[in-house]
């Protein structure tokens, strides 16, 4: 990948309707990204593949869609009020703001600016304690607030909810619960493009079991999930690795964790971590909201707190990590050729359908009569609104696996042109087997 | 519909894992709820079907998924910052508070008190503008806020994008930008369950068009929205209607607005609004952010700022209406039943299968192979917690079409036993003809 990948994967995702900047006709926000008809496409593919993998297709796991805004209580008991913050601290000559774990410790409460050398001493400049957490007045005054939070992951709907779903679903551990949903954290470091965002989308399993079978489960968990990346999404095997955290970069809750990491244009970094969270959560919500989280468990004949093997997936970084994946740049007569080696499934649209010249009516209605056949099926789009060099160009780099052109001949002898988006390929098929031809091609 | 009709729908979305209240096990938010296993899966359902609708099944519609939290001058041009407002005055005697619009007008600044008749003084008594957006602090100290504003409709998302989208999606008018999304209000006056929560998801179309067609547009998209309820949702027709807004109901910027209202167990209330919003959104971002978002328009060779024709749907108020419609109670054998006839499309399962005996290997190893048979096609749920009939009354009660029991005879004849939620009749089918029979029932 070349050094400069990064600006020319958010260029590309600009200029092709993935990915825009949030409130960009204001100037921006920073850290927020808004998902363009493309992007919104692809989004939605990745969580409905998860989803149907894991919810649909499985008997040991159920859905949730738990709400953003919980209650404070919820935030005390998970450890978020009090741990979840940042110490920062500013430097007193140049006034810009840092992290103090980001900064070059030169002995106790002393670090250098990193951006005018000047010594900044923690104590004198009154390093302040940061909560990641965002928070909103949900009371119907100023003067009176009341805080609601932003959940800061959608692990704990989960949590707060386990008996609720217990006692309604009539299920046995193992079990799972999973939910997509919106998070939020008031990062102070950010970047990266969509890697580190304030507002992001988790994909998460809370998977409850039996103590004593907390450490298999977590195993197969970690071998689930990195199959999942290069069978179910088409991430390239080389591009991912596992790493599992020693013991002291453990949570003081975690019993192991395992990040899948995924080489990202910026450097190796986490897509995934799949942790084996103990009973923390259940207990420490049992011990604040005073209501008995246990379960009794058939099979062993034991009351117990479940443990809980936890696959955290980011919906966004999964995003970044396709489109990154998928990225090619190949010479072709001279010039570059930009092209997305999506996973056909994945492809915003599995085909594109071009005539040739759009002034002749007649082709015009045949192009839009296989498009209206296909789209049924398939995702896909018709386009008449340039020459067809640049119409295949623009399907290279959405990642469109196949082109279909309809020409003057099309009308006499009944077949059509198909482009085949990796080989660029073509070849010459009857205008009545499209769907079949399309169906072996984008399932495979 | 019984009068405490609402009571018992709360009840049998509590009990059957559709809806819990948010951060219950803390005593709850108000106005928040959690949608549970089952009420997740309907409301993806639900959600799927209109964005394979409108995004994936036509060509003149694109898809969105923008930031929930937003720029402030996002809302000074939008006015929700000025004018998304309630007036709120308090009780000087019982101390309660009030939105003044809801309460009863002696004279001018004259108002008495719903809950102990004291006159309130609007002057006297301080009355209060209170904005109706959530907001949350963005910065890095509490002491330096900048404020980014949770959205209170997507809609605002899709303005922001339109030069966005027009720039890359080279398509022409007329256009419509497709957004799922969670949106907040700081309501006031809530309850009435799920119908108005400070956290609300939308499914909203901005359509955009050449203003001589607008009025044209606006009564198309009335009529499509209506039967979307009917067919696709299985709404009934007769507990649907229209409303068309009155001149001096209308907002100051919408030219139309029809509302499609619903019968729920608290009586016709909105369901949707589509609205002919002109070019009030454009041309007010456009002032604000002084980029230009005008439009060349091909076909008529003018530049305009096109009008936009708004279908905006609440996801969670559909979800009502498709649990309020499919809720029936009947008397059989003297006792009622409670049946929840869903749309089978729309149904969290298609299909139960139970062993009548769980102790027999033979019964569970067939109605298991069964369950994985099925589950690749269509959502199933294998159940042996419980007897027969409970089990039965547990799938009627969340609506599922199909309960196919294996007994002992299954495991001689080969076949098993179909019973339908509605007719609830039964009927011996070959085993390996489930698949065939289940969908002809469901897909129908």
């Amino acid at each position: 990948m070349p050094e400069d990948a990064l600006t020319k994967i958010v260029s590309l995702c600009r200029r092709r309707g993935f990915v825009f900047g949030g409130s960009e006709i204001y100037g921006g926000l920073s850290s927020i990204w808004d998902y363009g008809p493309l992007g919104a496409k692809l989004k939605k593919t990745i969580k409905d593949i998860w989803w149907d993998t894991y919810v649909n297709k499985r008997g040991d796991i159920v859905g949730l869609d738990s709400s953003i805004i919980m209650h404070e209580d919820v935030f005390k008991a998970s450890g978020h009020l009090e741990g979840f913050a940042d110490w920062l601290v500013d430097c007193p000559k140049c006034k810009k703001r840092f992290r103090i774990d980001k900064l070059q410790k030169i002995e106790e409460d002393l670090y250098k600016c990193p951006e005018c050398d000047t010594t900044i001493d923690t104590k004198k400049n009154k390093a302040r304690k940061f909560n990641l957490m965002l928070k909103t007045n949900m009371s119907a005054t100023e003067d009176e607030p009341y805080f609601g939070y932003l959940r800061p992951e959608t692990a704990q709907g989960i949590f707060t909810n386990f008996s609720n779903v217990m006692d309604t679903m009539h299920k046995k551990i193992p079990l799972g619960i999973a939910q997509i949903g919106k998070a939020f954290r008031n990062e102070v470091t950010t970047g990266s493009f969509i890697f580190r965002m304030k507002e992001f989308e988790q994909m998460e399993i809370e998977y409850f079991v039996n103590p004593a079978t907390a450490d298999e489960f977590y195993r197969t968990w970690v071998e689930e999930r990195f199959t999942f990346y290069v069978n179910k999404i088409g991430l390239r095997k080389d591009s991912l690795r596992l790493r599992e955290h020693g013991k002291d970069e453990l949570a003081h809750y975690a019993k192991a964790c395992t990040d899948i990491e995924y080489n990202f244009p910026f450097g190796w970094s986490e897509l995934e971590g799949i942790a084996n969270r103990g009973n923390f959560d259940l207990t420490e919500h049992s011990r604040v909201s005073k209501k008995d989280l246990s379960y009794f468990d058939d099979a062993t004949k034991e009351k117990i707190v479940p443990f809980v093997i936890e696959p955290s997936a980011g919906v966004d970084r999964t995003f970044f990590a396709v489109i990154s994946d998928a990225y090619h740049e190949e010479e072709v007569k001279g010039k570059i050729r930009v092209v997305l080696k999506l996973k056909p499934r994945l492809a915003p649209y599995s085909v594109a359908i071009f005539p040739l010249l759009k002034n002749r009516p007649e082709l015009v209605e045949l192009a839009k009569n296989i498009f209206y056949d296909i789209k049924d099926k398939f995702p896909a789009l018709y386009d008449d609104s340039g020459a067809i060099g640049k119409l295949y160009r623009r399907q290279d780099e959405i990642g469109t696996p196949l082109c279909i052109t309809v020409d003057v001949e099309s009308l006499s002898d009944k077949k059509v042109t198909v482009r085949n988006r990796d080989t660029m390929q073509q070849e010459r098929i009857d205008a009545t087997n499209v769907l079949g031809f399309i169906t072996e091609r984008i399932n495979a």
